[in-house]
This record gives C-alpha cells, sequence and structure tokens, in this order.
C-alpha cells in the first residue's frame, strides 16, 4: 500500500516545538513540546529495563488516567537513577506544561533522554517552558525533532496521510537514537513519539502501536545495549473525523500500515545515523521453526561484534556469521543451511562456496540472507557495522 | 591454599611440541601435540555452539571409546563448516599421529582454532607430523602454547603441583584465547588443555575440570561471541603413583582446587591478552538473589559495549552498569543498590554518590562492585574494554 508522503506536516489538531533551554552544554536545541488542541486517546510502550527512568514511571501513572493533551521530552539528561528528586523533577516537567494549557498534570506525558545518574536542572526547563508554548505550530514537528537528538546527527521525522472511509487521516512520527539501542524490549523501544488525527479506539490504536514497533524499532539493533528511557508513543485526537476505527476492521488495518511504515521508515534512519555506522545491513532469516526464532537468530547476527567488525573491514567472513547463528543452540544443521551476501552464495547446503570476495561488500549497503531449512518463520532485522568511530564516540561521550 | 609454581614443566609421563607446518602464512608455530606415555582418564566439555567444528565432533567420538593418548590440536584454521571432508581431515590428524604411536586413532583427541570456512591443508600438517614427534619433550610445552595462538601476544601456560597421599601430583595447563569468547557456554570454552600425573577417577576429573572451568573460563568474557571450536580437557595419566583418588574426598578437593588455579590464572592471562584491551575489568557482583543470577548480571555489564567504550575512556559513567544490569529484567531495585567503582561509591541506595571522576579509572585495572540487596549469590567475572583497536584487529582479520 502506498500512501501520501507529507513534509513536516502534523495532524490536524496537534503542534509542536522544539528549543534550546540550556540543558545542553552545546547550546542545541534540547525541549521539545507536542499538544494537541484536544484530549487524545493514548497508546505507548515502555523499555522492559528494571530501572525505568523517572518520566517514564510518571508518563506510566499519567497514561492510567486516561486521556492525553500533551508530551513534553528533553535531551542531554535521561533523569534516570535519580530517585525521589528525580520523580518529583519529572512530576515538575508535567505539571508547568499543563499549567499553560489549563489543563490537569495527568494529561500531559514526560520523556527524557541523555546522562544517566544526574539530576535535571529544573530552573532551566521551567524558564524554557514560555518560548516552547510561544513556538508551537502545525509545521514545529522538524523543531521538536531536532530538540529529542543526542548523538544522533539528523532529526528524524516522517508524514504520512491516507484515505480511511472517505476521510483523509495523517499519521506523524518522530524519532531519536543513534546508540544504546537493543532488542529484547518486548513491551518497549527507543524515544519514538507518534501523532494522528484520526479517530480510533483506544485497543486498536494499542495494537497497531504494538505491531508496528515489533517490525520496526524492536526489529533494529545498533550496540545490543538496552536502555533505561525508551519509550514509544502514539496520541490520537480523532480530528480527522472519520468513522471510529475499531479494533480487528479493515479501516484498523490501513491505520496499523500506516503506522508500521511511519515507524519502519524512521528505524531505518536510526540505523543509518548510527554512532560511527559505515554500512547498513540487512539481515534477513528465512525457513526458521517459527518467526520468534527466525528474529532471535537474526539478531544473534546482527549483535555480534565479530560480525560488525568483518563489515566494517569489507570482509566477506561468513564464519562469523555461521558462529552467531550456532550459538542459539537451536538445533540447525548446516547441511540445511544457505548463506548469501548481497546476493552472492557464500555457503550452501554444508559447503563453503566459491565466490569472488573482491568488491562483495564494497557498497554502503548489505544484505545478508539466511535459510535454515527448519521450517517456515521469516524475520528481518536491521544493523549497522562496528567501527573504531563507534568505539571513540562512546569513549568520549561523557 | 598456595601451590607450589614450577616453570614450563609437564607432568610426570608428559611430552609436548610445537612446530611450525605452514598452515599460518606468517610461517608461525601452527601445530601442537601433547602425549602421555600411557593411557591417560579423560575429560572434556566443548561448546554448545550449533555448529561444533569437525575436530570436536571426532574427539567427542574417541572420548566415549575410553582411555587417551595423545591430543592434536592446529592454529590457523578451525576446520568448521568444512562438510564431509572436514570430517575426513579431522580423522586423518588423528590417524596420523596414532600411526608414530602404533596406538588406535580412537585414542588420539584432535582440536583446532584459526578461520572458519576453509578445507584445512592435509598434506602440511602430514609433512609436519614426523618434527613433531621428533621436538617432543618434557621442557615442550611453551613450545605447544605457541603452536595453539591465534591473535595472542604471548603463550599462556602454567604447571602447579602439590602433595596428595603423600606424592607430589603436578597439573599443567595451556590455553588460547583472544577473540570470539564469550559467556553461556554451559558445557564448554576456548581451548584449554591440562595434564595431570594423578590417579583419579574419570567421574572425579570430570567434575574437578566442570567446577574449574565454570569459576574460570566460563567466568571471562572479551566480545560475547561464542566460538564454534571451544575445548577444554584434561588428561591424567596416573604416574604419581597417589592413591586413586575418588569423587567427593578431601583429595579430589585438592585436586580441583590445583586446576581451578590453573584455570584461572590462565582465564585472567586470556582477558590480559584480549584483543585491543586496555584494562582488565573485575565486575564482582553480591547479593544477587543467587548464585546463577549474579553471574548473569556481571555478565551483562562485562558483554555491554557501552560499558567497555566508557572503560576505554577512562569515563566513570556507571549509568551504563546501571543501564546493563537492568536489562537483565529481574526486578532489581535501585533503592537497595550500591556500586563502586576502584573501591569509591558512584551509587548508594538509590541516589547517585558524589565522587572524584579525575583519575579514578586512570589505571590498567578496573574493579567494579555492585551490591543489589537480593539475596546471598555472588559472582565474578572478568573482562576488558572495548578499544579502537579491537576493531581494526577484527576488521582487518581475514
Amino acid at each position: 500500500m502506498n500512501f501520501k508522503k507529507l513534509q513536516n506536516i502534523l495532524p490536524a489538531g496537534f503542534k509542536a516545538s522544539g528549543i534550546s533551554s540550556g540543558i545542553k552544554k552545546s547550546g542545541k536545541k534540547d525541549l521539545a513540546l507536542f499538544v494537541s488542541d484536544s484530549p487524545s486517546v493514548c497508546a505507548a510502550m515502555m523499555t522492559s529495563n528494571d530501572f525505568k527512568a523517572a518520566p517514564l514511571l510518571v508518563s506510566a501513572e499519567h497514561l492510567s488516567r486516561g486521556k492525553v493533551r500533551a508530551l513534553i521530552a528533553n535531551s542531554g539528561n535521561a533523569n534516570c537513577m535519580t530517585g525521589k528528586r528525580g520523580m518529583s523533577n519529572a512530576r515538575a516537567m508535567a505539571a508547568g506544561v499543563a499549567g499553560f494549557l489549563r489543563t490537569k498534570p495527568e494529561e500531559v506525558l514526560v520523556a527524557s533522554t541523555g546522562i544517566i545518574g544526574k539530576q535535571l536542572p529544573l530552573p532551566k526547563i521551567r524558564q524554557g517552558l514560555p518560548l516552547l508554548m510561544k513556538e508551537l505550530s502545525a509545521g514545529g514537528l522538524k523543531d521538536a525533532a531536532s530538540a529529542i537528538m543526542t548523538t544522533d546527527t539528523f532529526p528524524k521525522h516522517i508524514s504520512l496521510c491516507s484515505k480511511i472511509c472517505g476521510k483523509t487521516v495523517t499519521v506523524s512520527s518522530t524519532a531519536k537514537g543513534a546508540g544504546m539501542i537493543a532488542p529484547k524490549m518486548k513491551t518497549g523501544t527507543l524515544l519514538a513519539f507518534s501523532f494522528t488525527d484520526a479517530a480510533i479506539e483506544k485497543s486498536a490504536l494499542m495494537e497497531a502501536l504494538s505491531e508496528a514497533v515489533d517490525v520496526s524499532f524492536n526489529a533494529i539493533t545498533i550496540d545490543g545495549c538496552m536502555s533505561t528511557n525508551d519509550m514509544a508513543v502514539v496520541m490520537a485526537n480523532g480530528k480527522a473525523g472519520n468513522r471510529l476505527i475499531k479494533k480487528g476492521t479493515a479501516e484498523a488495518r490501513i491505520f496499523k500500515k500506516m503506522l508500521t511504515q511511519c515507524c519502519l521508515d524512521l528505524a531505518k534512519l536510526i540505523v543509518r545515523d548510527a554512532e560511527g555506522a559505515t554500512k547498513f545491513i540487512e539481515v534477513r532469516v528465512a525457513g526458521a521453526l517459527n518467526e520468534s526464532r527466525a528474529k532471535e537468530l537474526a539478531f544473534r547476527v546482527a549483535d555480534s561484534n565479530l560480525f560488525k567488525c568483518a563489515m566494517y573491514g569489507n570482509d566477506p567472513n561468513w564464519g562469523r556469521i555461521a558462529a552467531a547463528l550456532g550459538s542459539a543452540g537451536l538445533g540447525l544443521e548446516s547441511a540445511k543451511m544457505n548463506i548469501k551476501l548481497n546476493g552472492v552464495d557464500v555457503f550452501r547446503a554444508g559447503k563453503p562456496a566459491a565466490f569472488k570476495a573482491k568488491g562483495l561488500l564494497a557498497g554502503n549497503n548489505v544484505i545478508v540472507d539466511i535459510v535454515l531449512g527448519k521450517g517456515h518463520g521469516r524475520a528481518t532485522v536491521y544493523t549497522c557495522d562496528l567501527s573504531r568511530d563507534y568505539v571513540k564516540i562512546n569513549a568520549d561521550y561523557n
């Protein structure tokens, strides 16, 4: 299905802004706000890390109360492992926005990203709020996307629209992330915010988010490191005027596809912008016993430092792929297995294949095709190579 | 317990040698042989990777037949993912040694390490055998240790002795490994060969090996990448003349301690020699629900690329430690948790501690102490930092 792509446009009834409040020493944008004119149905997924950051705990509380009007997010500080003071700072962020919007703090969600273990500079955020409110506009998506960046090198956002029951429905999404990106977040991901003017039931919205995240943000890995602050949110304010989308209907499927495309495009951009990366790598597994095993095996390869270093070195050392697959201990059989690199057989039915190594990995894109001969499960995972610059960036991070 | 350390000495009745047979293009030593004068009781542990290399499959077959006289090992080629030809090459290596020793091929074990997916240059190994036999000597441990090296920068071996029931019992161990070193090898490890003149029951020998490997080779991680060729072997020929050591006795405990010390010393040397490493890191977890959870959590930290990069950058960014611990999803509570870096509190009972970051990680050794307040489980895991040189070494490996 092809959806129409829009430039930096938010769905009807949504505004966004992004400013510099001084949290980042660099003076770059670090505070973002997303506001709906009217209360929105909201679905969210959060990291399964034990040490959920304060903004996630506060947002989870607020989500359980009902509809949502706004989402405030800061970069430069994760407000995680910050104890009671961290919790009260996160509440104060929500309350600050609620004051301006003349609504309840419970209608405001909070997200943070940045260094762990430092207290938020709350006075700076408070001082920034009037400008943040003033800057709100229907064209503010890009500014907000910029304000949630950490080591990202470019802002990531997308807007798609489609007719649903005769009405134009728009979905806009923004995400950030360049490191600490990992799988196994059964119920969470990085910072990824979506907004839609669709009228949709909460249960249908949650299902759409869950399935979209599963094949997008939860199908990428940069360094196998799970964050404490991962959060995916979708807000739906119903302003498109469509008939309410209910779970399990054809309309719910169209909406889910639109949200999935937004999330997948952003997930791929995150991998392309990965810390130090020089290659975009797609690991496709087919013929696994089932889909979840296919995904597990694809992640084994995508998370292998040795594989990622070989890719960085343009080395088609498929032994690194085999060793990673076998490490899962799932009873794979080499005699049934085929591996291709960029379409070329490198291992076929138990035996190394003769192939021309030179130039095979010269480009910026690598496709690894693995066929296991165990069943019909298939999955695709996206990752990048491990470069010397990744190490440099993370050695010099703090 | 303190054992006496010996220099490059093998237990009574053992000889070893290491030569260059031309498998490695560099001309460095690449073929090692260990021989016992008489049949030895033998215990072994192997990788749990699905794609066990041909030498492991052949050795497992031979081990099931009974006692063992010799072990031949090559570096420069893993003989893995090499199909039927790989199996027949591994058998030919065993048969070649058996011919010289006038024994059955089943009494010879085989091990290989090096690149995956290339056929062994069997003619070179055959041509090397006469010299390998000729060089056998009681002082050949160091040469053999050199011949099993891949990206290792120095040979690793140790010999300890102790009185058991009035007789001097010696244990000698050698090991190799600098990359593709990972946990979760429930029944396996890297190449680690031990030899003893103790008279000991097979079940007691197996128990000693299993417990020794558990706290040594299975408690280290360099890159989280599990190999297809990991193998730990211990051969005992009884030449010390001691009364047979039986499982569960005081003598078995002394023997186990001696073997454990050999393995732990070598495991630490492997971490010190890790590819590109600049720091030796000890991650100690205490107060976990049980020992296995303590080890799992210690590995979460030790395998975190972000943690390892921070250590490389002398950055006491303990948020990386907390994020890694929380990623296991074991229900940890920050309020009960303490983290120390090199003895200095950095996080205490739910709150960041004030500490002087400068100089804290300046040395080559880092000790991370994590106390969880959940129970009495404790474990120590050894690892290294992730440096730009690790990436370079593995990008240029092939």
